[in-house]
């Protein structure tokens, strides 16, 4: 099909059949995002939103890998919903992903009160202008939350979320003591954790999450998820996730 | 010196100097005592009290490998208070260690608030009568939260804590939200974790945690702190923490 690059953008293999457009001047996806899609479980016929989208990597890569019915895309930069759009169009996935443009501190109100079986996020690590020094806005919005705090982000989840719906994350852990506070506020009780080595013998860097909307507590913390074999070398477990055998 | 053991007991070498009283049947210390008195971090001339210390292998140890001042062990089980005496007076550390009686509960009233710089606790796991099969009480009261809840350790560590206090515990895994939650509540803040794992592909089984009174939020997470390099053969670290080479 014809392919409508524009000027700094390429076009990536995601290896599961399907490709997403990216840009050099705007934010990449990492594997933040990868390790959150190999985390979340989606259910056949499931509804799915995830929550600052970007360039629609999550929705692309679940699309890919699950059976859920229908994912969202919430995104409030226009240039990054845009190129989310044309990646789902190049994939041919209009009918599975849809790509909104929106705040999350307002999603309760654009989508509706219990309207999705699962939530997902790649939200915002730095609190506030905390070490903001990036002058550029777009990469700023990617990173900090300058649009929305995580109490916003539990807020909206919460009330977008069924009963015993799922919600998850992918966060770092300096932040954890707060993040399963504001979770249990909500009524996100914290029911899987996973920890993300970069090696072994050295402290997380990123930390997965499961809570469940009105779960009972009681959290199942789960073997280290190692990244790095030696440099440069992932481990097996990580190159499972990315399903390419790099 | 004479030393006055009672039917079913004995006396284990800690191996730093000191000695402790054990029984057959009571609650003996196990590793997690040890794991905790190697985590807390205690400085000279500070003040410590361990909130449920049973016979006293905390202070023990704590008195053995640090500087401070002077070590409480607060026990509400009369044998278990009378064998930690025992232990005291064997190790001529009157003078550094005093068993107290009495229960958690009531603990700021028995000392006075901000009366110690640090805490230290290593509480019964299991929530209230849950799961509880234990026929003997004794046994049940150093398991299960039957004389003190986690909430109520958390207020009174909080009241008996200076500005700036440490407070450290160690817990299983499963109850890590709620733990979080609970010591934000009463604002000890949790600055440091580690998770304990039997084996480098397994669940942790314990964490360790560091609260500061106060304190900012930002969590440390540590590295992994593994136990088994192989089956019933310690890693390098554990015999470092036992400090016997075992």
């Amino acid at each position: 099909m014809p392919l409508d690059l524009k000027d700094g953008e390429r076009l990536d293999d995601l290896q599961n059949g399907y490709f997403v457009i990216q840009s050099r001047s705007r934010f990449s996806y990492g594997i933040d995002a990868v390790l959150l899609s190999g985390y979340a479980s989606v259910k056949k016929d499931e509804k799915v939103l995830d929550l600052g989208t970007g360039t629609g990597i999550i929705p692309l890569l679940l699309a890919a890998r699950t059976e859920g019915k229908h994912f969202t895309g919430l995104e409030i930069q226009e240039e990054s919903a845009e190129m989310a759009e044309r990646s789902v169009a190049y994939n041919h996935l209009e009918d599975r992903i849809s790509i909104v443009r929106g705040d999350i501190c307002g999603a309760v109100s654009t989508f509706g009160a219990a309207s999705f079986d699962v939530c997902v996020s790649n939200p915002p690590y730095m609190i506030g202008q905390h070490g903001l020094a990036n002058p550029d806005e777009r990469l700023a919005i990617a990173r900090h939350e300058v649009k929305c705090t995580f109490r916003d982000l539990a807020e909206n989840v919460s009330g977008l979320l069924k009963s015993r719906g799922r919600f998850y994350l992918i966060h770092r852990p300096f932040r954890l003591a707060e993040i399963m506070d504001v979770l249990r506020e909500y009524k996100l009780e914290p029911k899987r954790m996973r920890l993300v080595y970069p090696y072994i013998d050295k402290e997380p860097n990123l930390v997965l999450l499961e809570a469940v909307k009105g779960g009972n507590p009681r959290l199942t913390v789960e073997k280290p998820l190692i990244v790095y074999e030696t440099p440069g070398v992932y481990t097996q477990e990580i190159r499972d996730i990315y399903g390419d055998g790099r």
